[in-house]
């Protein structure tokens, strides 16, 4: 078992409406100290074989789960997870 | 200038949709070895002062970030990042 942790963010310079909109909300409740908010995703998946998880990743991540136009993506896979 | 990430994952147990559609996609395009897709939301922000930083994204969590009925949040804080 594999499991497989992939972020994706806005790159920079798009602009993020709902990283903005986070922004406005925490300074409205006092956290005036609060910069620079954005908002990515967190997708977390588990392989059941071992056979080129990387090169699978990676193309899902081209293909299906990021635009790889206004998004980076970065990934982590941890071998060898019992569950 | 301090950056923190802020992961927020749906506790075992909870419907995600999003992440079962996912699934279905990634199944379909021909990663049969592909199971147990989650979707959650990554949020990196900075913070102007460094002081109570823990006490804050705690309360922010709690307060605005995440629903604890039903998501599961964790935290990275990196001090002292120059940019």
């Amino acid at each position: 078992m594999i499991k497989v942790n992939i972020h994706i963010t806005l790159k920079e310079g798009v602009l993020d409406p709902q990283g903005k909109a986070i922004e406005g909300s925490l300074n409205t409740l006092g956290y005036q100290g609060v910069e620079d908010v954005r908002v990515g995703k967190l997708i977390e998946m588990t392989f059941s074989d071992s056979e080129q998880v990387t090169e699978q990743v990676e193309q899902m991540c081209q293909k299906l789960l990021a635009n790889p136009v206004i998004e980076n993506y970065s990934y982590t896979i941890e071998e060898g997870v019992v569950q």
